[in-house]
């Protein structure tokens, strides 16, 4: 954190947190002990996968996650009490954190997060957690998906300050990184985060010399090394690559290397092959054709399948929206409180939740691929588990004894005490490819994708059965 | 500004804007004077109209936008040289901005703001310009849209921080007021900028307790005299409403009246209807029912059309992320450098820009309505405009001779000096209602608006025309 990024504060939650926190402190009821789980409901963009991103960010703002004078006066002009702003003055997350590796890839509906702690504490983090979470798994998904239909060689970088929601065009740098983007033009992310920064020229460079090949001659007396010529701003075969040639025949003169071409209009797919033909004859094997236009990864898929000549991609708005998805549908949800399992009943059956507290494990199928997650009742031993079941479909259920298992969730905070995480995009970015490695293909494709199966314990089962229908006895 | 909101900074900009800002630097053109434009080319969501906001948040940042020392040693590790750096340390944005008021009925394809300066530093600033309008300005259309379906006494307010684009949240919340919005749930938002701050239970409140009744309870001895009591938990008719209004019946007794349900799923017509008859039987006629569940303009007009009995709205996703459109289209374009117009030719016809330095103007029919949107070139007198043109196709003409004109811009920055702004969002709401009030209805459908045209002096249309034939002159 520094003084360029929003140091959040105790008032980044919606308002409602504040009154029922003041309302539990009232009530005496603010230390009992609650577990929140956060889970989505909807794959984004029909997508077969999410990518786990925005830990740290939000274990970051969760240690300024305090309230200062000014924020305590605010809060009095709203007609909140002294007693309560007296404990909030003094107020700091003492809960427990549990959540998957950022770059994990997950489902939807299961308990991705669950924070443990005092009533109070647990629901006043409850806006903080999905806003960032939500988005930067969003935007490291898409990314992630831009990177399954790249060709070997080809790279993508994020384009999207423009465009971006305002601030958010921090957040999806960094998560457009962890989905596997080289880097970034948001240089101001870049630096705060630690990701390349990537950029060269735009048309009104071209539009303030006299000419194109004036203007490409001035640029790359500044830059011999490292220039990316943009080459649309006229007309991209017919003066943009010639005079790109022009100059990167003059520049080998003098013992340097033009580094690319970028075409930023018109059809990619014969615009490249065009200048790749060109550049190639004259003998500019090395010189990178780079293309950034309305890209996302249909679009790239569908260039690639046309052999376009592309080396890399500038992406922007359709990325750091998401634009035809534009949010996750994450939520947090009290599973316990006072040692109870609790449940929040729903007239859609598929949004009531899982009660208690719960472990999450991976299964592995003989190959060592992603078979089955299993989510188990606390203390429950996975090795133990033999089978596990659709949550509503008692008939639907998979054996899963003696497979291999691991814990998909680890204690990131412990009783307030932030557990350092990996903070570094780039090895998050690995560690996301590697385990994209053990997902099946069919569940990474784009239509349709496989559904990879989430199952309950029997003993989740039957206590999520014996609540509703509690419920049911109560409420009707 | 305040700690807790982001000062960009001079790095919050897409790192070409630096490396040209070097090169222009580098080849002593940085003081060479140049005008650049803003416009948006498409509609978002097929809006007649568009709500221009943003102004107030970029004026702000671009005091801030300035190079500290941290960001200068992030740069010079980039390559950037020590007397560009130095140049740097000392920038200050010293050029002169115009624009509309915030809260004005714009259109597309009409420069917007015009920023007049040094090449170096109407450059630099691109990215932060349209980082910050094009979005304030897609979400206040958005919520203006709501506004306009909402039946009298009707009110909606931003419950959209949880699924907002990350930081996004703040400008956002702001945005939606200047649309139209009566406050927001996310309070730092309010705090920061003014705004009604709105919110009190969510289910967890309910499920802490042993039963509905208990926690609806226990929540009007903290608010007897505010509360809006959240029936959907468990059973919203069976259940929710009756408890509500036992409760309502208690705290007449005391004295106090219960402000409203919320309901947050499920049918909203049929149980809002169902709701109302309930509480009206009770004698709770005061009683206000809210409604929250995926909502935006469309499914507001629907539930309206089926006289929903519904007296506000929490508005989230669907408003903040502007879900079907997530992102307006602006862009930022060179038309005079050294004097002289410019042009950025296009592949597209529609997309080639608009030369020179320019006017904008408001022509009014004669009952007093917007009628056309002139733009003229610098010095023109639209009081001797007699016609105005399409910029495409001359045979597309209107006479405005005679009609009333007003400038549609003012200046808001005179060579650095901020002239300042309205900075109240409810005043600038309060501006859009006046200006909405003078837009004819056919604009403001949703399905197929009737296009509002914006044309162009003879004198502009003739100078773009002849600077079209030069450029094809000499790429060709």
């Amino acid at each position: 954190m520094n003084k360029h990024f929003p140091a959040p504060g105790g008032l980044y939650t919606d308002y409602y947190e504040l009154t029922m926190a003041q309302g539990y402190f009232k009530q005496g009821l603010h230390e009992d002990q609650a577990v929140f789980d956060y889970f989505f409901r909807r794959m984004p963009c029909g997508s077969g996968y999410v990518i786990f991103a925005g830990m740290v960010d939000f274990l970051d703002a969760l240690q300024s996650f305090r309230y200062e004078e000014e924020d305590l006066a605010f809060l009095k002009k709203q007609g909140f009490e002294d007693d309560f702003l007296d404990f909030l003055s003094r107020f700091r997350f003492k809960g427990t954190i549990i959540a998957p590796r950022e770059g994990e890839v997950v489902f939807n509906n299961e308990p991705l997060i669950s924070v443990e702690g005092g009533i109070l504490e647990t629901q006043l983090i409850e806006s903080l957690l999905l806003n960032l979470i939500n988005f930067q798994s969003l935007i490291a998904t898409r990314a992630s998906r831009i990177e399954s239909v790249l060709k070997a060689g080809q790279t993508f970088v994020d384009f999207g300050l423009r465009r971006a929601q305002g601030l958010a065009g921090y957040q999806a740098a960094r998560a457009a990184v962890i989905g596997g983007a080289g880097g970034t033009s948001h240089t101001q992310a870049a630096r705060l985060y630690g990701l390349k920064v990537i950029g060269t020229m735009a048309h009104s460079w071209i539009q303030t010399f006299d000419d194109e090949l004036e203007a490409f001659r001035r640029y790359v007396e500044i830059y011999p090394d490292k220039a990316t010529l943009l080459v649309d701003t006229y007309d991209t075969l017919h003066s943009g690559v010639p005079n790109a040639i022009k100059v990167a025949k003059e520049l080998e003169q003098k013992g340097y290397r033009l580094n690319a071409i970028r075409i930023d209009s018109g059809d990619m797919a014969y615009l490249s092959v065009k200048a790749r033909q060109m550049l190639d004859e004259a003998g500019l094997e090395y010189v990178k054709i780079i293309s950034s236009n309305s890209l996302d990864e249909y679009l790239i898929r569908s260039l690639n399948l046309q052999d376009a000549k592309l080396d890399g991609f500038g992406v922007g708005t359709r990325l750091v929206t998401s634009y035809q998805c534009p949010a996750l549908d994450g939520v947090y949800k009290l599973s316990v409180f006072k040692g109870l399992p609790r449940l929040k009943i729903s007239e859609d059956v598929a949004k009531i939740s899982l009660p208690g507290k719960k472990t999450l494990w991976r299964v592995y199928d003989e190959n060592g691929m992603f078979y089955r997650d299993a989510i188990l009742l606390s203390g429950e031993n996975p090795e133990e588990t033999e089978t596990i079941f659709h949550p509503d479909y008692e008939f639907k259920n998979t054996r899963i004894a003696g497979l291999p298992k691991e814990p998909l969730r680890h204690t990131v905070m412990k009783e307030g005490q932030v557990i350092p995480p990996e903070r570094n995009p780039y090895i998050i970015s690995e560690y996301r490819r590697e385990r994209m490695r053990k997902l099946s293909p069919e569940m990474k494709r784009f239509e349709n994708p496989h559904v990879y199966k989430v199952g309950v314990s029997r003993k989740l089962f039957d206590l999520r059965r014996n609540l509703i229908k509690s419920h049911i006895g109560k409420n009707f």
